[in-house]
């Protein structure tokens, strides 16, 4: 039996695009050779890589507006010091929504000045800060847009004056946004996108080359932009299973359609939350994610039991993080609605039996 | 009809790798999930990661010696930066045999000075320079092994009073050495390893730490150490493909076996070279490479018949670098010798027909 895979990343993927990425391990493009013993400067790679690209710029809504797509390595962690290292001049401003934005502030700090816009630390990050000033000297501003950790998700971004970043690892082609009020862009691959191992950074070339500070190469995105991703070897797999992904989005209708579809599965369950009296949720409702939801049990007593139900219907990786406790599930792009289904009935089993 | 692969990387792996990591991407472990959907924190995959870092101990022959053993991601090219971050006070040695190693040199003078202690640009890096002077006030000094593009390997080194840094990317367990020689040791997966997209290091723990430089997180290894290479998520698939690779190695008798295997194809490629009045090789002799044979027409009123010869022998990735020309031909630990058998055969059908 398949299991129900709620893994907050990496998470489950479309299975066709498990069968072809296992098809193509053993033989490529009918090349007979593996895809992952093939050049990544031949023809049949090369392919891959502008099709993932033109597919990313495709979904955002980029194409023609001056952006370049990059496939890196060292997922949104290696951005969190990319960032600073292309844009910082003097000081940059952070929102400080949870553990990956906290990350993201530090790494800053090796780079220049950083100032937190707002934090939601002081209540565990279970809402998005609002109405906070964005001061007019920045170089620019970073968000994380959906906190995998603690279930929020970013709705509404300030004015600025200057270029906005952002960490989109989690919920990237999840939902409908005007992708081009932002400058940088990045995200691992194991959410939405693919497997482990690659990173999409989406870059307005006009942002960069604004400080005067020597670049290491594989720091510096000009240095990726100009060689198509290419300046070293790409994660050959990550980039592949991607463009699987990727394609599979565009022919299910793009990120309209999956966006109707992941607020299908959220209303599904949140409104369990809400109406089963065994259970709460962690975040607060307007700042709730499309993409992880965080709930508790009201009472632990019931633990053994839920946790029992859960195995029984196959539910895999609804453990919370450790910061929060209880229960997590997310509810990425390639995860059923019946899997949702299964979950909200164990926690109706829960409640009958209790 | 599969084909003999002689791509100089990403590059042939063992069939048998190929199989299992097939059918993981399916279903894992008899998990009924993905190897790829599953998190990087469950106990299977953590096995995995242990299993890789023993394995890869146990074959440079580093246990107990104080070594810690990474896998990081962004290949050689992103070591090229970290290595100066960690080891850098002032200045450092960089031998010159080739792209590579000038990229690294690159590099390592965005941190400090490097004193390039011989180079063999001079004539188109086709030797191994030997007898130069090593200073006594280095920090440390970093070789390239094998340069895969040139068709040369490093087979001495230098006594010093510092520490050694080896970019072993093309042949890293292709040979038997005193590895313990070396205070870090690194190598993009995807020659002897696996697939593009993670890099091994081995780090001596006790050479680190001794710059009072801030060094952002990714970039380094004291971070990296201490999480066990969990500190951010791990390219899942390229570590487990190196594990199911490594393991395949030791199955077969460990880098001694591996050793002689190789010595015995580049033998019989070697000795064609040499013998057929038709080519001529690039490397100078003593300094030839065991992995990466190049080699040339004497006359390139051949290339066309040769060139067919090859394609309906089935020898894939025979063609040279640019900056070299002519031909290379990858022997990789997984190229069995009935490939190079496959190109001796076409080298004297094409002398019989000449």
């Amino acid at each position: 039996m398949k299991k129900h895979n709620f893994s907050a990343g990496p998470c489950i993927l479309p299975q066709d695009v498990f069968q072809k990425a296992s098809e193509a391990i053993l033989n490529f493009n009918n090349l007979d050779l593996s895809l992952i013993e093939i050049s990544h400067r031949s023809k049949d790679f090369i392919a891959v890589m502008e099709q993932a690209q033109q597919l990313a710029l495709e979904h955002l809504g980029l194409e023609g507006k001056g952006y370049k797509i990059l496939f890196l390595q060292g997922g949104a962690s290696m951005q969190f010091i990319n960032v600073p290292f292309n844009l910082m001049k003097n000081k940059a401003g952070y929102l400080n929504t949870g553990t990956w934005a906290s990350k993201a502030i530090k790494e800053a700090k090796f780079v220049g000045e950083v100032v937190e816009l707002a934090s939601s630390k002081d209540s565990n990050f279970n809402y998005i800060p609002k109405g906070y000033d964005v001061p007019t000297d920045l170089d620019y501003i970073h968000f994380t847009t959906n906190n995998t950790i603690f279930g929020t998700q970013v709705k509404e971004f300030p004015e600025a004056n200057c270029p906005l970043v952002c960490d989109m690892s989690s919920d990237i082609f999840s939902r409908q946004m005007d992708f081009s009020k932002f400058d940088i862009i990045y995200a691992g691959a194991q959410k939405n996108m693919g497997p482990a191992g690659a990173t999409l950074v989406a870059v307005k070339e006009s942002v960069l080359g604004k400080t005067d500070r020597a670049i290491p190469s594989m720091l510096d995105y000009r240095v990726h932009a100009e060689k198509d991703s290419m300046f070293n070897t790409p994660p050959v797999f990550a980039v592949y299973v991607s463009m699987l992904t990727l394609q599979w989005l565009k022919d299910l209708g793009g990120v309209a359609a999956i966006e109707k579809k992941n607020q299908a599965k959220a209303e599904l369950l949140y409104n369990e939350i809400d109406r089963n009296p065994l259970f709460k949720g962690f975040a607060v409702k307007e700042d709730r994610s499309s993409m992880n939801a965080t709930f508790n049990l009201v009472d632990q007593a019931h633990k053994d039991s839920f946790d029992a139900l859960a195995k029984e219907a196959g539910l895999n990786g609804i453990n919370g993080h450790r910061s929060v406790g209880g229960y997590r599930a997310s509810l990425y792009n390639a995860l059923p609605i019946e899997s949702v289904q299964a979950l909200v009935d164990a926690m109706q089993e829960l409640e009958r039996k209790a």
